[in-house]
């Protein structure tokens, strides 16, 4: 069957069958289905949906589209850690060193911050001399022999998810809970891990704004997972305020740096690292229970056994380990200016959508794939959700280069922040747990 | 809005503004709109729909993305007929030259032959020295001087019509009402005619498969025609069966001579004619009602004037007029296959599709827009529906180039008759009459 009775098929809503989505991801990988046909029928795929056979058969389809790595030779359970992104979503940098160090593999091929979120790889290459362009082999020698790695998408793992995302980025096809899932899974069953953990962020500051949409991805992901033979436990988690104090590339390492150092840390940020750390620990088979699990993670962060693990992965990758006793070296910005509350009351919303473009705006992001990001930019926040303020009171910090750009996101960050007589309840940070089955 | 928002727009099934449908129109004509991007909207407008504001804006946005043609200096009523294309429609070539010898002008910008379909201009093109791509003066100096010509479109008209209509046939994205009726009404405004007879085909053998859709589409094609000053009455006619008796370039011209000559015609192919011909008059003020107006249609045919103009019109656009007198001057291919009944009977059905497809088979089609077509093969069915046939007695012949394909046709046309015991209706040909408002 030709390209274009399977985009008719699709349009009229009939489900295609694996050899058809097969040929379509390897004729998009080999160039012989051109752009404008894969971007018809990712738009009706977006439009029509896709049932879970044909989502699991794009998954595989996509998974198989390149090297697929094998990690059986190395000993010791493999669980990795996947957040569909968020803003200040920093715990990738903690949990990663946290969790080898409780004694697992973790091997993490991380992404790139992306419209309004920003992402681990941006976040790490703050550090001087950092590089997250490994080889599969030196991904392997690192997880070997430190049991944690934080590397970019190869060339060899998954051509086809590198294609279709370029491609439903410029084509209003990002939108499509089954296109998500299987770009999400098939990458992470390429890297060779034995199970993951999901962290779906929910609220304004995620791609899921309603819980029934991210909790429809979780389930999907849970069963595609089990299909694959991978096990999987998806977290609902909220993303309406960001998540901790910091927002942008090295303030957020900094963040991280310090959680590990057992300082006082942000009460959200420091819940959804201890939560999803547990999950990777039972799912390990370190722990019975969660409690358990629960346990083991806290008393290991106490320990400082988390922020040596980061000091060596640093080390590893060719970056400036000495960051972690000084975290100055990271680099600051020309300006840093204050956000000072015009009002006396009680913060009621601080919304992590308009932090994040806040951000983006100060240069911490990117639009496009290519743009260059300015890694000493962002925002700190003084006051999250729940806080007391007073007139006059800071709420946050900018960290800008240049005094225009600052001021633009000044009026962004009062834009973010919602002042109220009541106090408010922070929110509940972990809003479901989901298994396939 | 850029052109992504817009794309997310109609995938979310919300109205386009008519900016937002021009800058979509003129980004694909300046090339400023990549392939991939128009291909995703033109999905989501197949799978979304489009209501009608969106579907006259865009008529009128691709109307004027080239030349509009003014022959508002060319004396008398200007009346054109379209038809959506069926098998064996030879009706243009008959109508044309009998129209416009009751005193109208017939202005007709013509296509070709598409999927299993054959086009206006491939026919004329069987006439040795016949030349379709005129400029535009030389289409207005026909006009003027004889009242009738027969053009392809050219590239200052309607560009955006060309760009998604060879963007659509790749694409899955040919089915879908709102983009068929501004593909069509925007070559008709731009073309400089006063009124329009839509000859639109339900049945097999037509686009259109159903009569509810074939009414929808003529009922847009009216209103649209009504918003842009144009006069439009839409003809549902049935394409069951191919309409007359030949199919294939040449042989259709012969029987369009034929039926021009007086010679006795197939019953179907003359009701479409007589039935097209008198609402152009109508429109065109020559008549006061359809009776009047078919009686002056009779009288004009049977006078030989409508054969002289047709021999007029070969001569003006450099074809050998003598074809009108000597119709073995179109040449003949090198075998003739005669297909015999089976059976004895009645015929029950002649399949369109499959006397098209047979016929494509044989070389008079083509596949793709920048295929040659042979222009000398073809069928002639010597039986249509309802006629009585005895087991031996012929039902069609073959006219094709190679013995083999030949026989491979000869198979496909043996599946097109169906024979029954009891004598079948002949189909009703006109099945509506639509009229904006």
């Amino acid at each position: 069957m030709g390209i274009c009775e399977i985009i008719e098929k699709k349009r009229d809503g009939v489900e295609l069958s694996k050899d058809e989505i097969g040929s379509f991801v390897s004729g998009c990988v080999s160039g012989t289905i051109p752009d404008y046909q894969a971007s018809a029928l990712l738009m009706a795929i977006c439009v029509r949906g896709m049932g879970f056979r044909e989502t699991l058969g794009l998954t595989e389809a996509m998974a198989s589209s390149g090297a697929r790595l094998d990690l059986s030779d190395i000993p010791g359970r493999k669980v990795d850690k996947h957040s569909t992104g968020g803003v200040g979503d920093k715990v990738s940098i903690i949990l990663a060193p946290l969790v080898a160090s409780c004694g697992l593999v973790v091997p993490m091929v991380s992404g790139r911050g992306l419209a309004h979120t920003g992402g681990t790889l941006d976040k790490l290459e703050s550090i001087p001399g950092f590089r997250t362009n490994l080889s599969l082999t030196q991904f392997k020698a690192n997880l070997r022999d430190i049991g944690v790695s934080i590397i970019s998408q190869t060339e060899e793992l998954v051509p086809a998810d590198r294609k279709l995302y370029a491609l439903r980025d410029v084509t209003g096809t990002v939108a499509s809970i089954p296109l998500i899932a299987a770009s999400i899974m098939s990458k992470k069953a390429s890297e060779g891990t034995d199970s993951l953990v999901l962290d779906i962020k929910v609220g304004r500051g995620g791609f899921m704004k309603r819980a029934d949409q991210a909790r429809e991805l979780g389930h999907l992901m849970t069963r595609i997972g089990r299909e694959m033979g991978l096990t999987v436990v998806a977290l609902l988690t909220s993303a309406e305020q960001p998540l901790g104090k910091a927002v942008g590339n090295s303030l957020e390492v900094q963040e991280a740096i310090s959680v590990l150092r057992g300082e006082s840390a942000s009460e959200d940020l420091l819940e959804v690292t201890l939560e999803l750390s547990s999950h990777m620990l039972l799912l390990g088979g370190r722990a019975h229970d969660l409690g358990e699990a629960r346990n083991l993670v806290r008393s290991t962060l106490q320990s400082g056994r988390g922020l040596s693990k980061l000091r060596e992965l640093i080390g590893r990758q060719g970056g400036d380990s000495s960051v972690v006793e000084n975290p100055e070296r990271l680099g600051r910005p020309e300006f840093q200016m204050e956000v000072t509350s015009r009002e006396t009351g009680y913060v009621a919303q601080v919304d992590a959508l308009e932090i994040g473009l806040a951000s983006n705006q100060l240069g911490a992001g990117r639009e496009t794939i290519d743009q260059e990001v300015d890694r000493s930019v962002g925002i700190f926040l003084a006051k999250k959700v729940g806080e007391e303020v007073s007139r006059g009171e800071r709420l946050a910090t900018i960290y800008a280069n240049s005094q225009a750009k600052g001021e633009e996101a000044k009026e962004r960050v009062y834009r973010a922040f919602k002042i109220a007589k009541e106090k408010a309840k922070p929110p509940t940070m972990v809003i479901g747990i989901l298994r396939a089955g």
